[in-house]
């Protein structure tokens, strides 16, 4: 049996939702550590995180490797791996992305809406593509292993994304813009071609991302899973809940406004609906997996395939994408990064 | 065959410096990355660090565990294993002390020379041992797997060091007190109760910690370190070398002065001296350790116990100290330190 695989959360973290990863028989998340903080300021969140780690040894570890999901179903807890939303914990210094991978960071988006010194987000009037320092950005991230999010990115520097990189990338939390015309879902050129570059989109349940928000119908979003897997390939597509379980609304504001404005930005929201959406009512926690795998049977899909899109996917995925280039192990001399030379 | 380790060095590093260390069959160096710089100034250096691991992969790798030892040895290359002299990096934060090993640091000086908050250095006039926060901060190292260095600490204060750390801890680069009077080297008092410990100490060649300076002979060094073997244990020792090839007077200013006054402060030397002194002529860089275990070997000490001296204790005592108490893999319930309750 495969995994159970989360490709996103961002939870208001607590012995209560980590007790429910476990009531839910969730073997590894993927989860957001940082968005606008400095290096300096992430170090701190990781040291929450190490406290937590301290303190709940019984429900969770930090996941370094692919083998820690198959520890971590060994051992009946949850593998949690770091990703960052935005490159600010990376400053303007290529050097800090090989130091993040060492602190254990394994996904970072290269823009969150804005434009970045990296790439243009989503919100952007006018899409740059990868800048200069995006793409030797994106070449350190492909070799130390540290994967391209492009959830929150626009257009053109997805596209760019996936063709400059050479390991495959993720949108760890987006759905298809023909199924919902939002403007963080996905338009059929980028699935198209994220799905032939043998990278991974994770199906997001964030009200917004949703046809009827937070109404969607559990039916209406496993058929389009199911729809988006037979475009892409169903060894392209995963879970990306984007679970935001018990954030406060101060919480959603940080994530759109940051410190680059000092007006209010509703993001996703609107100045009548500023907070964190209603959940659909089918996906509440992570007790709730067990409805989407049902909802993925529901349509027809085969057992093997529901069993890869609700982890296995995600579990290849990271067997290729975290891993070092280079380092001790191999002892083969790297390709030197140009600057390095 | 036991490796060949050296405790302590801090040059100006370069190729050639590197180059040096195969020619001279080193296995394995702790090397100084920090003195008085702060957390995210320490990570500026270990950027410099992997610049210098990705520019000369057949030399050199960053070693994390004892098994990069034999892996060094396997591939012909050195494990470079990283120590800060003073706790400026970990700054007034305890959950640094996690971040640091996960970023490679093994060993952590307590003090350089002055008073910190955790303890006392030897060049203070007051010793108040160990601080709240540096009992603490003790417990914290031993539970990642960092070692607790007592080099350039004050006496009580590498007393009670050893008495409150559950691991063994080091004195690497230090000698004896009795055979040459600086303020840096070792009582008897301490030298035992580091022995009966199971704690490590390295032998400077640094001559001001030398009988003669610079002038010190090698038989008179090398019948040191058998009689010192003789009063704490052959297994007990190692080489600590203190070698700081190639670098320019500024360094040594900096380590003894850094940021905590505006004048000067000679240490170790003089105003009339007050530049790095001259190494003694058996030992100038990395390919003279050959030397050493000669000057050993006529001391009339066994072929199995040089061995010992020249990297096999180091190695043991690798072995027992850089492994954290807790983690993924043990899958147990680690003691929980205080802290996080």
């Amino acid at each position: 049996m495969s995994p159970l695989i989360d490709g996103l959360q961002y939870a208001n973290w607590s012995e209560k939702v980590f007790r429910q990863m476990r009531d839910g028989g969730v073997d590894a998340v993927h989860v957001t550590i940082t968005y606008h903080e400095t290096f300096r300021e992430t170090v701190l969140n990781i040291e929450r995180w190490n406290r937590w780690f301290e303190r709940f040894p019984e429900l969770i570890f930090q996941g370094r490797t692919a083998a820690d999901v198959a520890l971590a179903r060994e051992t009946r807890r949850t593998a949690i791996f770091f990703g960052s939303q935005n490159p600010s914990c990376m400053e303007d210094d290529i050097g800090l992305i090989e130091v993040l991978h060492s602190l254990g960071l394994r996904f970072m988006q290269l823009t969150y809406n804005n434009q970045s010194l990296l790439a243009s987000g989503c919100y952007e009037d006018e899409d740059t593509g990868l800048t200069r320092m995006g793409r030797e950005v994106v070449a350190e991230m492909n070799r130390v292993g540290l994967v391209v999010d492009m959830s929150h990115s626009g257009e053109r520097s997805t596209l760019q994304a996936i063709e400059h990189s050479t390991r495959p990338i993720a949108i760890t939390h987006a759905n298809p813009h023909a199924w919902h015309p939002a403007r963080r879902n996905k338009s059929e050129t980028v699935l198209r071609a994220l799905g032939k570059s043998g990278g991974m989109l994770g199906f997001s349940v964030y009200p917004h991302h949703l046809k009827g928000g937070s109404a969607c119908s559990l039916d209406d979003f496993c058929e389009m899973i199911a729809r988006t897997a037979d475009l892409i390939g169903i060894e392209r597509v995963g879970i990306g809940t984007d679970l935001c379980q018990d954030q406060p609304d101060s919480i959603v504001e940080w994530m759109r406004v940051g410190r680059w404005t000092k007006l209010k930005d509703y993001g996703e929201g609107s100045a009548s609906a500023p907070g964190f959406p209603a959940m659909p009512e089918w996906f509440a926690d992570n007790r709730d997996f067990g409805r989407i795998a049902k909802g993925l049977r529901a349509t027809g899909m085969s057992r093997a395939d529901v069993s890869a899109v609700m982890g296995g996917n995600w579990l290849r995925f990271f067997e290729t994408s975290f891993e070092t280039s280079f380092g001790a192990k191999s002892g083969e001399k790297p390709k030197l990064n140009r600057a390095a030379e």
